[in-house]
């Protein structure tokens, strides 16, 4: 027996996109002599379909998806993810369901049982978990086809669920295991879900497909890595990156092998090398799906922006990124240096536009009512405001989309002006924090000089009143850097940080910023994810809150 | 058998505080001889705590004020609702619960079954749902307590769910049923939720006591609105709507009695009064819970500001609101005449802004790009976002909060300039549709003019290029706001919008409309919901999604 996977990369509720893909697929592994074929959780509709599983046309639009895939299905069985109507009254209208069609028909529907509400993850929002599993049998063999979360409760010991459906399934004696999967990207999460299969194989002793999504649906990057696992637990096959691919593989070699633990020897994966192809794929994605080309973005002399236009550059071709210099009487003589090497070195096409006599206007339109108060945040801010009433402007007038250059440490504390440099239509670097914003710009430079050193070196700063400096305002970046990441991604509070030995005063007045600045995110551009726990959709705060703040 | 109901507004996180408000809640219904006083849904720490309850210093918190409360229950049983710790690892890690507290302990924890994972909520994302029910003994009564949505699966009708917990309860004969809920307002459901307290009585034959909270949680109002109810179905209290209040009630009273359809003449509620009332509590709350007093905004001389002025004056005092007019060449010189009436009116403090100088500010930094280029909508959004600059400065100079004017149409439609007319810290009126903006500008001046008629009469213009009108872009409002009702609130597809009888291609450009700038809606302030689908966290959308669009 044949079977291929088909790890592709969907637009949400761009049925006729995705079936064309879907179908596409499907003719190939049938010029492959593939007996099945199998697609990502939700294909047909592209996860996550969000609110638009309450609307009854998209799921009948699923549902005609479903009906054209059979007609497409002779001589093939086709492994699809979609909705499906949940036929009992009580409960949720739909299940997220694995449908196995051969014949021209649906010959069986798998539902999912372990529904992730958590993070980025709202399923029980839409779908009622499966309580009944059955092996679906094709050409002879049993199959145990369950999707993505259902095989992370291995022998109920994920505290979360306590129900294990490949438990269930085992019983029915299957031969393989086949999962279809939409299981985002964040740079620790693909060596954990090879973990997660290769535990499955190791309990359950029969071979794992493993087939999972690809690409950017705005904010979350799913990375694809499918798998294929024989029963000993050596990974036959690892399938690329971020990349789109259709491979064939003999399932019979699969069976009664051997460990071998040279085939585990697959290449490590590199934190930076994945974040920054991830970021790659999301901004394509963002100005693919969205139909845009072109990218605008304000060139401040610093780190940030300039490791924005450098992935942006890579990730759009440099000739569609427009990088715009905007210094004021504050910049210093290097920024407008640093930033024109480094537009010579990407080949990007640049502005310079000042922003002074605009800023003036400003003051001098204010000028009765500020008249007697000092310099302070606001004329700061002012500053910044100008610079994206320009950047908008320009993304107005000529079709570009503002790229957002803030990264998470800044993001954390609300060191940004809100609708000035946190204005845009993606946040980039937004779930990186500045220590790997740095790390990122010397793995760009691993090759040569991409970013100029003098960007990387010099002291971090806003630019926005004399000789400022992130120092004057913010802790050294490496224990800012620790204290957030203890807080936002592993849930730590106050207690337990000063018990980690850091600083009190320090913990007390890094978790207030970060509380009290929930207003600002609130209305910030969506941050491409990278970590496994990312401003957006997946942290979810009050804003009238007063809790640490 | 005494009881007392205290409807109060928690500050949520806030533990020193929501303690002291209870406990004093305690004293005063110990003071008026109750033997149980009842507090509303996760009363300890403000609902909804979000990720909050993600962290274990929170949830710790938590379990302090119950042992605090635990020595203010000498002589009154206190029934107050917590987040409680799962004490089985399978699940999720905590329980939204009920703690029945009295004699210096514990009695009883009843567990919240149905959770609500849908529109603004997302219970299942914390809590487990309890799968065993059992009633308090007390004094010699049985009580039937539940939570919230637990008595929204009457007789297992609620298609959502398959439990309904007072179905095993009544078979342990309770005398009567304690509910205590955090249910938020709309201006259709607190009718919604007095049918259903009431259809619980006729049910189980035996009168209930609904413990509702009360006050705002940035963009979510909880209108109160505390119901008894004997056991015959008489109403015998509706407590205050958008108040605080503590009452205590004679239990025997509601105990054998006798169908009276007089009691059920409570006085019918008016959708714009409804509104009003949640406007205001909204607004009061946003600022106080974030420790702000005054508010800026700009005043166009059309009817969303003058509205917003309106109700934030009077949330607010008119000498904490702040109005800007900022006309440009473009504005009609009624509208900086119909504002100073407005401002007259209210007797808010304002001032004439002039935007030209700094609009040409910008055109002539930017004529080396625009050369060529004819007006458009570009220049229109500088206006926009010149004001939002003007507003933010003010705003940043003098600590104002700046309040967003858009209405529910227009948010809807994207008919709005991102970091312009859509800046902002809170929306005030983005979940009232138009034609209910100029309802509750009628119903504001009911007893005598407040808004200017000609504000309210002349034809809504953005002003932003000359003699424009939005129904030069818009189809009328009555049309425009239908199909978005039935679309947003009613989750109607095309299909159904055109079996109503709406023109094709006018649903089908307001459908694509609305999709397409769910990129916008991303970046608004959030927006007091006042409907049963509101902007914001209760509809969750795919931005780079291609359906409808």
């Amino acid at each position: 027996m044949r079977i291929a996977i088909a790890q592709q990369n969907y637009h949400i509720g761009n049925f006729e996109a995705n079936y064309q893909k879907i179908s596409a697929a499907v003719q190939s592994a049938k010029s492959q002599e593939a007996d099945i074929v199998a697609f990502p959780e939700l294909a047909v509709c592209g996860y996550p379909p969000r609110d638009f599983l309450e609307f009854r046309d998209f799921t009948n639009k699923c549902q005609q998806v479903i009906e054209r895939l059979k007609q497409d299905s002779e001589g093939i069985a086709i492994v699809v993810g979609s909705p499906s109507v949940n036929p009992v009254i009580e409960g949720k209208d739909l299940f997220n369901s694995a449908y196995f069609i051969a014949d021209g028909e649906v010959k069986h529907i798998a539902n999912k049982a372990l529904l992730p509400t958590y993070d980025i993850f709202d399923e029980y929002r839409y779908f009622e978990p499966a309580t009944e599993f059955s092996v679906v049998e094709y050409k002879g063999k049993k199959i145990a086809l369950t999707i993505c979360e259902d095989i992370w409760n291995i022998g109920n010991e994920n505290p979360l669920y306590k129900v294990c459906p490949m438990d269930i399934l085992i019983e029915q004696k299957p031969d393989f295991m086949l999962n279809i999967s939409a299981s985002p990207f964040a740079y620790n999460h693909s060596e954990e879900r090879r973990l997660v299969v290769a535990a499955n194989v190791a309990r359950y002793k029969i071979p794992m497909i493993y087939v999972n999504a690809v690409g950017a649906q705005t904010e979350v990057v799913f990375d694809g890595g499918s798998l294929v696992i024989d029963d000993a637990g050596n990974t036959i096959d690892e399938m690329p990156y971020f990349e789109e691919a259709i491979r064939v593989y003999e399932l019979e070699p699969l069976f009664n092998a051997e460990r071998d633990p040279a085939k585990d020897n697959l290449r490590a994966k590199e934190k930076m090398d994945l974040i920054h192809r991830a970021l790659l794929l999301g901004i394509r994605d963002y100005f693919g799906k969205l139909g845009f080309k072109k990218a605008i973005l304000g060139l401040s002399g610093g780190i940030d922006s300039a490791l924005t236009l450098a992935l942006a550059a890579e990730a759009l071709g440099s000739e569609n990124v427009y990088a715009v210099m905007m210094p004021s009487k504050f910049s210093s003589d290097h920024s407008v240096d640093d930033s024109l090497q480094l537009v010579k070195n990407l080949g990007c096409p640049s502005d310079l536009i000042s922003i002074q006599n605009t800023f003036d206007s400003f003051l001098q339109t204010l000028q009765p009512q500020f008249e007697g108060t000092e310099f302070n945040v606001t004329e700061e801010n002012i500053q910044a405001r100008v610079r994206g009433v320009i950047l908008m402007a320009l993304s107005n007038k000529f079709g570009y989309i503002l790229l957002n250059t803030s990264n998470k440490s800044e993001a954390a504390v609300g060191y940004g002006t809100l609708y000035g440099d946190m204005a845009g239509g993606l946040s980039v670097i937004g779930d990186v924090y500045k220590t790997d914003v740095f790390a990122l710009c010397r793995y760009l430079n691993r090759n040569g000089e991409l970013i100029p050193e003098n960007i990387i070196t010099k002291p971090p700063s806003a630019e926005l009143r004399p000789n400022q400096k992130d120092s004057d305002s913010l802790p050294d970046y490496d224990i800012l850097d620790e204290i957030l990441y203890q807080y936002i991604e592993e849930r730590q509070g106050p207690n337990e940080l000063i018990a980690m030995g850091f600083d009190e005063k320090l913990v007390r007045r890094i978790l207030k910023l970060v509380n009290t600045n929930e207003y600002k995110r609130y209305q910030t551009p969506p941050m491409l994810r990278v970590s496994s726990k990312a401003f957006g959709m997946g942290r979810r705060m009050p804003i009238v809150g007063k809790y640490l703040s």
